[in-house]
């Protein structure tokens, strides 16, 4: 496939989405994610392989009951493994709809989905326990779990062995350590979280219309603050405001000049991972609904009456009254996460590091999906020699625009920053690369002006962000791999390996090539 | 009225009702309420007056949002007062759907209404304040009042005066004291209540079938048991029975054998506040379905793991490991109404009693409705001598059937209890009651006879059940008293003053003729 019939084929499946779809895809692409990758380990693709026809079935054990588990388990052919899922929750929620659940414009109830009902849809007997995973144990290939339910007559603890492990727990809550935000803050991460701060919402009016509050106290009871710019916090803060003057106002009309909500954002814009023009719509919006952002002011401490930040400009410290504050400032990694990444020597990493095969570095026959883990994409300049070689077919010491173009689509799949970076340059046609350093154009190319025009894409690897949309994809691209792994071998469909020979099994996964073949 | 024409009246009222609604009138008429009034006082209907034609509004203070306190507010016409409600509580709960709400039948938002959307459907501007009263100031007219929503900012405290009282707080669960009851068990007194029931069924199930459960272990999980054979007690069973049956079963097909369901009954059998044929009735239907039926039960204590019993027949005492208590054994007062009876001398009694037109007793201005209060119902025989003053018109020192039939309609609304021993003993004709002790017929009857034939009655005084329907009737009775009091004094309603001159200006409050002229 040439660059310009991708660019095509990639166009026509954005143009066949719907708009907000593609905007989407597109705002994924461009953002940068959280978190970087820092380690660049060799670790190949390892999916599992059922060697022999023994009756037993392999064991995979799943945890989390998320975005990434629940597709994996929807699209898993679950006859072919003994397959047990471990979550505390069980449950699924569609948590993109959470802050409209805080406000009530989604009843709770719509938003979930019973675990148990997902798997009896399964084609296989899948078990799921309530329980949470607290220790993975890789060396044994087990799991410790513990059932933390209330008044459990009995044991609660028990282990599970597994021939694969799909780790998808998520993540956590990102308190940055800040003192009190745990006792005085509500989250929004699950549904349990969205009916609170609406009974929440709902107090601090009542609260404010007693007959022994001062004007002052009035206030101060319906200050409702956010912290964090991202698109939780600013989705929150939109549906608070239209909640609280379409609806509640109506039965609360004393307090309606009283009410404040401000939105407390550490960097300089709200929504800062988007494009600029949404940031910036998105904070003219709010000026005109008499929202406050506050940008460039960093948390200090929270209490039960004060929410103390620092203006990072001035350096000034201030301590605001609030009557509540929902904290939505991103997320990091759970426990027994931590745990295992030391354990298998990423300690270093701020989240757990798997190949684009989504198998966990460092271990075998464990793979992460979704918000706990995050893709180790390899660099395109550390296999260049390689790629090279495989290009230059002759052995000629040069490449022709013609040979380049033979080994393109592999390295578009293998390393897909390569992509990203033609997009930003816009570049459609590849003999640009072809150019020297003046912008003259060349017949052949030898090694050094091919590092040269590849390397610069390495900048564009980055992270795929948090959400739901790439955990879900990630759970059906793993539940496609495991539901062929018998037959893949024979027919490999991945990219050729550069620094090897023959194929790789399966193409690494993607968020478009997955989102258009799923 | 003759007795015969009231019945023929009564008899259509409870046909025209559906089969439901009469056989549900028909229980609480027959059945004694749990709670006998023992004082005997004198007091009188004291209605609300407006004296004067001042701008100022008279101050009415509600305390409560449930039946009672909602179907006063209405149906007062509250352009005439100035109304203020005071709840902990800021919606109103259709109470008898709460066993529905613990399997999910039906969902908790189908069965509250905000108690804030009901007092704008008002005609005037009724004010609530989402707090508890814990103290009534009878003598200065005022109740103190806190609210105890978190985090308030100021305080919570204020008090409020008041010309008019209604008290409609409710009543709370009865512990009987019993050991470890408030902290392992669970209620059904309010929504909250019966949701945190639905996610406690589900834990059960979830806990039973983790893989660290042994079988013994696992019967323990499953084993539901509910304290109180009375109809919430009876009707949670019946519900959660259907619930694991019908529905949970399906999702937990291992354990399908190992849940156990316990009613556990202090009394010798189920529902016996009801006809015996519907008490032997659920027995049997229990019986039929497993569950299992222990009556003659006594709960000496409870605690995470085990309740522990005594068989009171053997005296024998015995633990028995549960995953879940249900505790409904009936109702008690709230501290804020003890410490109230205190004050106003009923100390000695176990609810607020209020006379015949729902004032509190001892307490001027002051009305109480709903399972917080009990209607102290005057007896016939403290009276006997004045009706029959009244009634022997011509002073002949004996009545003719003639001259009574003329009272008989003031004495039955008066004195209900007199119409309850008529329909007991089967009266349709007042003649049987002429009769001398031996059967034979009478012309006229002297006082000695007529305290003879209607002083049994008295017999028959009973204390109305703690339900909805009676709470929702006295709201609006009270209501419709509260509305008319300016034009009642010219034309007064009640029945004949026994004890002095002129007519009662309302009739009392009575469960039927409430139920059809309101």
């Amino acid at each position: 496939m040439t660059i310009a019939s991708f660019f095509t084929r990639a166009s026509r499946a954005l143009k066949s989405t719907s708009p907000f779809c593609s905007n989407f895809l597109l705002l994924c692409a461009l953002s940068g994610g959280g978190v970087v990758a820092l380690s660049e380990s060799q670790s190949e693709a390892q999916h599992p392989k059922i060697e022999d026809r023994e009756p037993r079935k392999k064991k995979v054990v799943v945890l989390g009951t998320g975005w990434g588990a629940t597709s994996f388990l929807k699209g898993l052919d679950a006859s072919l493994y003994d397959v047990q899922v471990v979550s505390p929750r069980n449950y699924f929620a569609f948590t993109p709809l959470l802050p409209s659940v805080t406000c009530g414009t989604v009843e709770a109830r719509s938003i979930v989905e019973p675990v148990r009902n997902i798997i009896k849809k399964t084609n296989g007997e899948i078990k799921f326990w309530e329980a949470e995973c607290i220790k993975i144990d890789a060396a044994d290939k087990k799991v410790l779990c513990r059932c933390n339910i209330e008044n459990l007559v009995g044991s609660g603890e028990f282990s599970l062995d597994y021939d694969f492990l799909v780790v998808a727990v998520g993540a956590q809550v990102n308190t940055f350590n800040t003192p009190g935000v745990k006792e005085n803050c509500h989250f929004l991460k699950d549904v349990e979280d969205a009916q609170k701060i609406r009974l929440s919402v709902i107090d601090c009016l009542e609260k404010a219309v007693l007959p022994s509050q001062s004007e002052e106290e009035q206030r101060s009871n319906l200050h409702f603050v956010v912290v964090g710019g991202g698109p939780t916090g600013v989705e929150f803060a939109a549906e608070l405001h239209d909640y609280i003057q379409e609806d509640l106002i109506k039965l609360y009309p004393s307090v309606k000049d009283k009410v404040k909500i401000t939105l407390i954002q550490s960097g300089d814009h709200i929504l800062n991972m988007f494009d600029e023009r949404i940031s910036s719509f998105a904070e003219q919006k709010f000026t005109r609904d008499g929202i406050e952002v506050q940008t460039g002011c960093r948390v200090l401490s929270v209490n039960d009456q004060e929410i103390t930040m620092k203006v990072k400009s001035t350096g000034s410290v201030c301590s605001v009254p609030h009557g509540l504050i929902v904290w939505s400032t991103g997320i990091c990694t759970v426990p027994v996460i931590r745990d295992f990444m030391q354990e298998i020597g990423q300690a270093k990493r701020h989240v757990l590091a798997t190949n684009e095969w989504l198998r966990v570095e460092g271990c075998e026959n464990v793979y992460a999906i979704g918000d706990c883990s995050s893709i180790n994409q390899r660099k395109i300049k550390d296999d260049i020699i390689d790629i090279f070689k495989a290009a230059d077919k002759n052995n000629s010491g040069t490449l022709t625009i013609e040979e380049f173009q033979e080994v393109m689509d592999d390295i578009i799949v293998r390393y897909p920053q390569v992509e990203y970076y033609l997009k930003k340059k816009n570049i459609l046609d590849l003999r640009v690369l072809w150019n020297d350093p003046q912008g003259n154009e060349r017949e052949e190319i030898d090694i050094e002006g091919f590092k040269l025009a590849l390397s610069l894409a390495d900048s564009q690897v980055k992270s795929l962000p948090a959400t739901a949309q790439v955990a879900a994809q990630q759970g059906a691209y793993l539940a496609n791999c495991f539901n062929r792994i018998d037959h893949i071998e024979e027919h490999p469909e991945g990219p050729r390996r550069f620094t090897g020979s023959g194929h790789h099994n399966f193409r690494p996964f993607s968020l478009h090539s997955s989102h258009q073949s799923l």
